[in-house]
């Protein structure tokens, strides 16, 4: 059994798990309470934000221990806002965002508040300048992940906080992604980080913000947590989860550099081995353990499946609306195709040899599923038509490309295929599998009955 | 050692330890995966869901996690005021409902709402007529606690859900102080309680919403636990919070009959023990483990570090205010001393011999707190003065209780002494000092430099 896919939740560190059997004894009284058990309960948490705050690279009275990364985020986010106020109701947030951010910022828009998406290019980051030029004197907040969740890139964190700080603006950073790899960067106004996702336990995450930064705690008053972070302290967790940044951290610096290889020699070969695949994501600037790539011609989900049975548990797509049926809202932003997307994230400590039993299993179960699919699109060869016109209504993901690709092969080289498509996914997937086959993507248009036909102009 | 302050957080059970140590190897995935890791996890958070809706008395789907019982009070109360919007913006609550239940009610009066207080009687309790009289066809939610967490009063909630349902209100329950000793009577439409108060970790609450009842989560939205919790699942915590709740209600039951006599005891022989101490709470209809006495002419802080000292953990006055040195809400509220408050509650299994210790150790831990505060008003007497004034300004509580008691023995039955007082508990302990020794509370008068003229008539 092969886990990949730590990018969703680490499996608890031993030293995590150390940590919490021995605070259970210690840390279940109310650390406000002035009795002796109270005060080991204090004495702990206190222990653990010192711990926690070296790892973030803050002051321990920046930093709140919150129920989770998510609620980390919204409270780090809504609280900011309401600080910033009077300057104005702009956010700003990077389109490939965690779903935490984004929706923080449609509830902020429900609420009257207005929000910009800065785009990113083809391999995830967004561009300083790009980001920069978002930033208007009403801007409340503006939001980048250090590292992104489904294809880690890197983001330029620096740059952009430098440009926020010209700008006067609070930057949040929303670090789930990186923190076991190392503090992010001096800049940020605000940061967020998730104790699961570097091997603490769940129900533990960390907001910081920096002294000076106006922030205003949302929903009902409670002093714990200086009133940023509502309920009962989880002590254990946050011991568990402190003492385990730290370890983790350790093992992370000696471990880069081989993840890096390993994912290296993945992101290289899985082409190789497999047709038709675009590995996506920035291929240098990245997180060392993990890639993403996209298989034509299959859907994720059966991959996913396939893989599973074989023993490799790795996911697909957005880690958080693969459930919903819609596209990866960052392949999307990315441009880059979404069907038969797998994420491969290795944990610490990987053999290299389930990497290589991965690499040999990959071929057979792409392969496997694309026969059940019928697909035998390889090749193409020129027809002779000018133009063809495919009926892919009522046809899913993976199907609508599927068809396009056997088109393709029916006209002379210079002419057209259009898709008659209703399924949301052709609109990213379309113009995505045009760009990594060489072939112009001309448009869509809306058909009266809510549909679009994609047109396709075959390479010269 | 004796730990007395279960009310505000219990030591982990042994049945929650094992379950949650159990549930860390196969807990830590993301159970909205498919995988086989994410498979197990699901399999245990369906697993702990049934086994908490049971012992609720609900169903599965009615029952969400939260990361804490406070969290399950602010978005059980925020969901349910949103999805009754169009009825109207009407909130009730009693006025000795936990501090999360009247922050979230404040909350809604800042966004705009209005909050009826219902009053309590000298016990702690509502009335069932003057809660269902404060009803009003705009009323958007109820809510009312099963038990009081400060003097363990148990609340007419039967009644009330009765009044509620003819009026087509739904009724919030905040069972967190009952549900070791059972599920809440039948007619609620939504019930909170912590884990924590009953044995389970800290970081998981539970929340559950009445099939039927309209709901609107507030706040970004996020897949997790319905829509109603944001964050990714806590699921060892949640098995452990479930397991440990099935193995509490079956010792309670056991434990029930015993605890009441020892509270019972005590509540006896406390006010033999001690001069001047009022037992106070509802004798009958209470929590079994519970009991509040206040002692006059002392400072509750104090006899807490004393009582420390030789090995008893107890708390004072209000859970949740403590720290902000204002007199609890409930016990003004109540209309009974704030001054000198101690409040025990019980763990289960607790030997007898610790509460005879205890019965031992605190009248010389009252006598040497009013030692040193220069006490010695017991007796009293009679003078011949008609009035007398006191200057308590700058003194703060049990001073100018003390002041008023050593001048009440200067003045003939039937005179009046005034008071000057600034410290606002006055406001609270000197009709309630009148009301346990029988003298007349005529009223206070405010004063142009803030402070007030408390003026009482002594005994004829």
């Amino acid at each position: 059994m092969a886990y990949f896919d730590v990018a969703s939740s680490a499996p608890l560190h031993p030293v995590a798990r150390q940590a919490l059997q021995a605070s259970l004894d210690d840390g279940w009284a109310d650390p406000s309470r002035l009795y002796r058990e109270g005060r080991k309960a204090r004495l702990l948490l206190d222990a653990a934000r010192e711990a926690a705050a070296e790892a973030l690279e803050c002051r321990a009275d920046e930093l709140v221990f919150t129920s989770s990364g998510t609620r980390a985020v919204h409270e780090g986010i809504a609280g900011a806002l309401a600080g910033r106020r009077r300057v104005g109701r702009h956010l700003v947030v990077s389109a490939v965002e965690h779903s935490a951010v984004l929706h923080s910022a449609a509830a902020h828009e429900r609420g009257g508040g207005a929000v910009t998406e800065v785009g990113v290019g083809r391999e995830g980051a967004v561009s300083v300048s790009s980001y920069a030029d978002a930033l208007r004197p009403d801007t409340a907040l503006a939001c980048l992940q250090s590292a992104n969740h489904e294809v880690g890139t890197v983001q330029p964190v620096a740059g952009v906080a430098e440009a926020c700080r010209a700008a006067g603006v609070p930057l949040f950073v929303d670090a789930a992604q990186s923190l076991a790899w190392g503090p992010v960067a001096e800049g940020w106004s605000l940061l967020a980080g998730s104790a699961h996702k570097w091997g603490g336990p769940a129900g533990v995450g960390v907001l910081a913000v920096r002294k000076g930064v106006r922030f205003a705690p949302q929903g009902p008053a409670d002093e714990r947590e200086s009133g940023r972070a509502a309920g009962f302290e989880n002590i254990p967790g946050v011991v568990a989860a402190a003492a385990s940044l730290r370890a983790v951290r350790a093992e992370a610096a000696g471990e880069a550099a081989r993840l890096r290889e390993l994912t290296d020699r993945m992101r290289a070969r899985v082409p190789e081995l497999v047709p038709d695949v675009e590995v996506v994501g920035d291929p240098v600037r990245r997180l060392p353990h993990l890639l993403t790539f996209s298989c034509l011609y299959v859907d994720g989900e059966t991959v996913l499946h396939e893989l599973d049975r074989a023993g490799f548990s790795v996911s697909s797509g957005s880690s958080c609306t693969s459930s919903t049926l819609t596209p990866s809202h960052v392949l999307r932003a990315m441009g880059v195709v979404s069907e038969g997307n797998v994420r491969v994230s290795l944990p610490l400590g990987v053999a290299e040899a389930e990497v290589e039993r991965f690499l040999a299993v990959l071929p057979g179960v792409v392969h496997g599923v694309r026969e059940k699919l019928g697909v035998s699109v390889a090749g193409g060869g020129d027809g002779d038509a000018e133009a063809v016109t495919v009926d892919a209504l009522g046809l899913t993901c993976p199907q609508p490309v599927i068809e396009l690709a056997r088109a393709i092969g029916r006209v002379r080289p210079g002419g057209t295929v259009t898709v008659l498509a209703d399924d949301e996914v052709a609109a990213v997937d379309i113009p995505a599998w045009c760009f990594t086959q060489g072939h112009e993507y001309v448009g869509a248009s809306p058909r009266p009955d809510g549909a679009s036909a994609y047109e396709v102009r075959k390479a010269p």
